[in-house]
């Protein structure tokens, strides 16, 4: 790795954890003084704002780039007004930080509680979209941490100009300009320099595809708060309402293909799946979703459903492809689900609250629903008011991770002289 | 590393997550059953367990172990009555498991709320303390985490038996002795499988000395709860009372002088110094606590003062040497603080409510406390009934780990047949 490369890294994380504890003491006011100002930054400097942005196009064009990824890369009016709208909502969101809980005496006459602080300089990676350099921005500057961002090489003018919108509003609300800050060099060893250096960097937040995220959680020095696989289930029990397992499982799949909590697998207990799943392959095969199933499915729905394989199980398939398995009781679901599935969302549809419950203590899932539509995963419609992605880990912070996932808890200890005997 | 070391460690991380399943949803009163069924096992079996510590004792001996080192693995009655109560205590706390918080209605209309519930299967790397087995293997339990233990090579014998007590335990209360594995091979290997092994182990909580810990942080691929450094200060503020001053420093330093929670820099504002640090070098000087000062203390206390030096802001001692540092603001004590301190355990000593806010606010520590000694810094002090460790890491768990630290929390949602639009 190039030396200056990594001393490029440490000159910004020192920088960052310098005005992690300016960001940290900052009040409400002046951090959210500074969310205003970035966005009157960008909304004075629209134009320049898409000129940087035509630069990246024409370059992304002619590198030959997908479609699909000029999409993510494109920057316009409406997109300018979207990110603006975001600085304003994140703004308007409780504070995060400072809140105190649970103080309470102890035997020996202290109080002990605990209280919600930032978790110091968080490095965000990700791709092409130069929309996640604010939204990463704005969620780190209001829940008091400093950011380093690593954006798309294919963005780096778009990412660069928007930085320096957000470095005015900071300059406007007298916070430290190094409170974020983007690498500026499109170097790829930037980023392991950043994932390595523990001692500026407090976690790693990737975002982008699974090879990205592999790498950097295989590499990293530092903490990662990650998102893998999004394999989701919707199981059918026994004891399922048929038109509200229909419209969920229809809902679940083809509402949009492509999203991490859009299902993978269908589960259906066999008492049901006469009922439910001939009237859905109707509605699948209407959708173009390919079915691909276990040997009862092919012996109820007929000879068009291709058999579903061990690999088929473990597919997160992000396209119109369904997998489905009819299992004789919950116990074989929950199995299913824990032993194939990535831990991220699954929904079970019953009337029967018994099952319900097991479902929901036993299925070890970031989210776990009963009968609610696995889209609704999603920080959004969690009322979180933002995220910054939606973790599989364990650890820390499962599921979608608003600002409370970018805090973390220390304990006080309040006295009048006290002394241990 | 040796095939056949990996191997077996896998086998014992498969039969873990398989038991963790079990663990998760066991009923409170089998968990219970279970930890009172070992402590039983314990009693029934004290005269062959303290056969076979005598093995270590005498292999110990021979290896020419030091006494600190026999007397942490000398097992005697007193310590097994320990161990038993030890069980009882856990037992008795409530259960920290399947608790939901948080239930609310969404615009959407499905209900968004958390689940808390066990990490799943947690690797616990420890040294000589056969006590250590049981603390260990009660809390994982208690928590519904399946345990991988791995002790120190001088108390396999003892940790052997203590093990079979645990699966017969476990056993009598219907629940997978697999839930708590003892690794049965003292070979160096097994740790590097164990820290490496993310599909089966969740979290690894190492105690130990640092550098069994840093060498575990450094190459684990699984996420690691530790506990690095203990440098703690005490800050005498303009505004303390003295007494209190005086009261707080001598007991965070000579309470106890290995610690991690022991104070090893005293830092006093300048016009308050002579008035506390007269009296309290005398007091020190009468406990043999050598001091090294910064020029102001030394020009205050006199020649026999040491001066201390850069490496000494940096020193956890766990020792009776003290490092004293007089600064001319409350500013110059946080930064100090947060320079030069380990993020562990940090005092201020106050009457004026302002400072102590800013000191409770923007010392970055796992433990602020205010006219308290450090030494309260514990899972047992602080009310948590029990601890695993201390972390001065800042995801997740920050400063006394008890049952909470073993768990995680999973977002639940309920709806009526609910879809997203």
């Amino acid at each position: 790795m190039s030396e200056s490369v990594i001393n490029y890294i440490h000159t910004l994380g020192r920088a960052a954890r310098s005005a992690s504890r300016e960001l940290a003491r900052a009040p409400i006011a002046q951090k959210n003084q500074a969310l205003a100002a970035i966005g009157s930054a960008l909304n004075a400097a629209r134009d320049t704002l898409l000129t940087a942005n035509a630069k990246d196009m024409t370059q992304g064009l002619a590198n030959g780039l997908d479609s699909a990824l000029l999409d993510r890369l494109e920057l316009n009016q409406a997109r300018i007004d979207e990110m603006i709208e975001g600085l304003r909502q994140v703004a308007a969101l409780p504070e995060p930080v400072g809140a105190i809980r649970d103080m309470r005496y102890l035997p020996s006459g202290i109080q002990v509680g605990k209280m919600r602080v930032p978790l110091g300089v968080i490095g965000i990676i990700y791709e092409s979209r130069p929309n996640v350099t604010i939204d990463a921005a704005s969620l780190c500057l209001k829940s008091g941490n400093a950011a380093i961002l690593r954006g798309g090489s294919e963005a780096i003018h778009s990412n660069q100009f928007i930085a320096a919108c957000i470095a005015q509003g900071l300059r406007e609300a007298g916070l430290p300009e190094a409170a974020v800050q983007l690498v500026q060099t499109t170097d790829r060893a930037a980023v392991g320099a950043l994932i390595q250096m523990a001692e500026f960097v407090d976690v790693i937040v990737p975002r982008g595809g699974k090879s990205l995220i592999a790498r950097i959680s295989d590499e990293a020095k530092v903490p990662v708060i990650k998102h893998l696989d999004g394999i989701c289930h919707v199981y059918i029990d026994q004891a399922a309402d048929i038109d509200k397992a229909i419209k969920i499982a229809d809902n679940a799949k083809t509402q949009r293909f492509s999203p991490c909590n859009t299902m993978e697998t269908l589960l259906v207990h066999q008492t049901i799946a006469a009922d439910v799943l001939v009237p859905l392959a109707d509605i699948y095969r209407q959708k173009r979703v390919e079915l691909r199933g276990c040997a009862a499915t092919c012996a109820l729905l007929g000879e068009d459903i291709k058999a579903a394989t061990e690999e088929d199980w473990q597919s997160e398939y992000n396209a119109p492809i369904l997998s489905i398995r009819i299992v004789t009781s919950l116990d074989e679901a929950i199995d299913h689900i824990n032993h194939y599935g990535s831990q991220h969302t699954d929904a079970i549809v019953t009337e029967n609250l018994c099952h319900a419950r097991r479902f929901l203590t036993e299925v070890d899932s970031s989210s776990v629903m009963v009968n609610a539509s696995t889209r609704f995963a999603d920080g959004f419609e969690y009322g979180l008011g933002a995220e910054i992605g939606i973790s599989t880990d364990k650890l820390h912070a499962r599921g979608p991770v608003g600002l409370e996932g970018l805090t973390s808890e220390k304990y006080i200890v309040l006295g009048d002289g006290h002394i241990r005997g």
